[in-house]
């Protein structure tokens, strides 16, 4: 019998998170402010409690997670890592295939990670009110879950398509006591802003992050604070717990580092949780491919310049060093709401950069065809945004099949697609249709990018 | 810090099944065929595998496990074991509160347990084809991923309401590759009787059971069976891994055994599952209260006679000795599809006429207020037909408050409601209502039973 789950028990869970900033080869960019300065924690202080600003700039490499933060993620942690025995069956390859199961919180995603956490940063600030923004939903409705068991108010403002296409969503929203509304809204300027120029936009996640930074900043008691569910340093680091677990889970059964660690991104914090802690590894000299994945339809990592660029599309955050289609770019309404973002992660993005990963987009019916192989295989039903993971497993499990090698690859199987079976329903129809950006409108959004400072990356060490 | 989960390795699984029909203090009364006489197991073979036929009239205590059958299960078991701590707290009852989690499995329910196992003995016996029907979809969707897992085929004859209400099942079952249509259909002759009587009908589980049986034995190949998801000895049976999976978790963790064991019924089968092996001890002289819990608007257990009556509205059943409301009963549409069925296991049904167990009828506005407190302190979205045990574990919980005792109570958390969030719209919009049964309808459908034939049960030992 091969053991296809393997669980860590309460009091082997990972202590303390690991801060990818702390051993890059060369230091992160800064964030710069609207005068093209590099930003203070102060002209944070509106928009996120100090002791999140304090994780945003730390440059150490190993953080202390606070007793109580444990308490909450025993909830639902450590998560179990799985083997894709069946996957393999049917694919015939010599590979070794691991995921680890973030589906299994509440909420269905890895998301729940960074949502208890910040509201428990958030809780201790004394803040008592949070809002966001969401675009499949999954992080909206882990916010809304992490609030509620913290006991403060959340807004969610949701990405417009996703808020049609998954009503589910919003329903768990609010069974979790949170309120949630269609982005662009009614409720804020940016949003009505948008909504004068663009009557039947789709949404996207640039939009919603305005709405809801202007909905934090513009609360005059002080006791509401904005929460971002990726691209940040502080969401990537509580996100790091994933990929210690998971060391520790094929160490207990005698597996090798992997050859091979995949994760989808969207802004990146998933593929960032499983991947930093053998990036560490990387940069220590362990031979690992590490490879992002991301929708053809929003080509972030494959075909963005690295610049720096706001995290929203009113232009509200500071300006981020980071790939980016460009702020104002709207994404194709493809099924995976999680990875329309025209921006990435400036961790993962420098980690581009600096060579120590490699990006790759995939096409959607690719990636449906690949979800509904796993259904019918491994039994699970999963997200859109985690199918382009399993796309590139299957790719590399092939692979090593052709190339007659045993590898071990992993990948973070970051959410359950309940939620999401509309998507299944066109695939399963015929509906759907890839999508590629042409270039030329690729380059009108990055045009829009040269007037804006460039960051440098000045490169150490081998890489 | 509280233990919040407990779980088992692989290798800890029970590896037998138990089954009641052994230790009732009265033999099980047979099915009666047609002409009222005992039914022989060969007269079921149309319907039914022998090997499964053999399991429905075993006399044996404990059956074995086949290892194929542990291999499938350990997909997903063994199923962790929970305790509630946040709702104790909330509650602030000096009770344990422990709930086994089978929502953890694919298709987000108990319903897998027997159905890879009826997947499996028919494959066995070199059967191609399943048929079946389902009511909230929680028994259609794990008998098509069981299908999908096994490689047979899978026809899933769903009761109109929840085709309608849950559209979000039909797509799992498709995702899993199984065919799945609204019933009443016009595919079975049952199917069009019953729309051309009543077009509008909400459907039922006893119409879409006559359809399913239909669609079984009128295939000339001989390769269809069809599959029960609930009501048989043989399903109680394979359900009996839960509770055993609980005995032996309890013990890794040094609790004693329940006072208080809990679980929703409908046909009984989770109930059973959870339950039985609790029986047993109750029956060897444990003090154990023992709780079936089920709507008001559909009270089998609590209102209805012991008596002979079909499982099915078009008689194609043999007649079962159970607590049935009447063949010809279509319960009202209310949210939790899987608790409306007119009759009630065998198994359990003589389990309550003996006094082993102690049924309880909730209402429908009372168990989403459960659901709603559930999901907002332990976190989780629960399906409707489970809060109907969420409903008597608080009530439960607060009357060892109330008496200062520090009473163990065990409910089986049958499965998860992301896919039933439409009642939660419902309810939170305020738009749901409680429903009694009145005495002259339900006093209307028990007449039609006066002429069947009456089980007697010879009581025998202290019951």
């Amino acid at each position: 019998m091969t053991t296809k789950k393997i669980f860590l028990k309460e009091d082997e869970i990972p202590r303390q998170w690991y801060n990818l900033a702390a051993d890059l080869p060369s230091p992160l960019q800064p964030p710069l402010g609207p005068d093209g300065n590099p930003i203070t924690p102060d002209m944070l202080a509106p928009v996120f409690p100090m002791n999140l600003i304090e994780q945003e700039v730390s440059p150490e490499r190993w953080i202390d997670i606070p007793e109580e933060v444990l308490e909450i993620l025993y909830r639902w942690r450590p998560s179990p890592l799985r083997r894709a025995v069946y996957l393999e069956q049917h694919l015939e390859t010599p590979a070794r295939i691991y995921y680890k199961d973030e589906s299994l919180s509440p909420p269905g995603s890895h998301k729940p990670n960074t949502a208890v956490t910040q509201a428990w940063y958030n809780k201790q600030f004394g803040i008592e009110r949070l809002t966001t923004e969401t675009g499949a939903g999954q992080w909206g409705s882990a916010l809304a879950f992490a609030c509620k068991l913290l006991g403060l108010e959340c807004k969610v403002y949701m990405v417009r398509i996703s808020f049609d296409q998954k009503p589910f969503r919003k329903l768990m929203m609010q069974t979790w006591g949170a309120n949630c509304v269609s982005s662009p809204s009614n409720e804020t300027q940016a949003g009505r802003d948008i909504l004068e120029k663009m009557p039947d936009t789709s949404g996207s996640l640039g939009i919603a992050i305005s709405e809801a930074i202007e909905a934090a900043v513009s609360d005059e008691t002080g006791k509401t604070r904005y929460s971002l569910g990726s691209v940040l340093n502080h969401v990537m680091l509580h996100q790091t717990i994933i990929g210690l677990e998971v060391k520790k889970q094929l160490e207990l059964i005698g597996e090798r580092t992997p050859d091979i660690v995949i994760g989808c991104a969207g802004g990146g914090s998933n593929f960032a949780g499983l991947a930093f802690p053998f990036v560490y590894d990387k940069i220590n000299g362990a031979e690992i491919e590490i490879i992002p994945t991301e929708p053809e339809a929003c080509p972030t990592m494959t075909r963005a310049h690295f610049a720096y660029d706001h995290g929203d599309t009113a232009r509200m955050t500071p300006l981020l060093p980071m790939h980016s289609l460009g702020h104002t770019f709207v994404p194709p309404p493809i099924h995976a709401g999680g990875l329309r973002y025209h921006g990435m992660a400036p961790l993962v993005s420098q980690g581009i950069v600096e060579g120590l990963l490699k990006p790759r987009a995939y096409h959607q019916l690719k990636c449906y065809e690949s979800s509904l192989l796993w259904a019918q295989t491994e039994g699970t039903i999963t997200a859109p945004e985690t199918s382009h993971a399993i796309a590139c497993a299957i790719d590399e499990a092939i692979k090593a099949k052709e190339e007659g090698k045993e590898k071990v690859i992993l990948f973070n199987y970051s959410g359950h697609g309940l939620m999401d079976l509309t998507g299944y329903e066109s695939y399963l129809n015929g509906e759907l249709t890839d999508y590629s950006l042409p270039d030329e409108e690729l380059e009108k959004y990055q045009d829009a990018l040269k007037d804006l400072p460039k960051p440098e990356i000045k490169k150490t060490g081998r890489w």
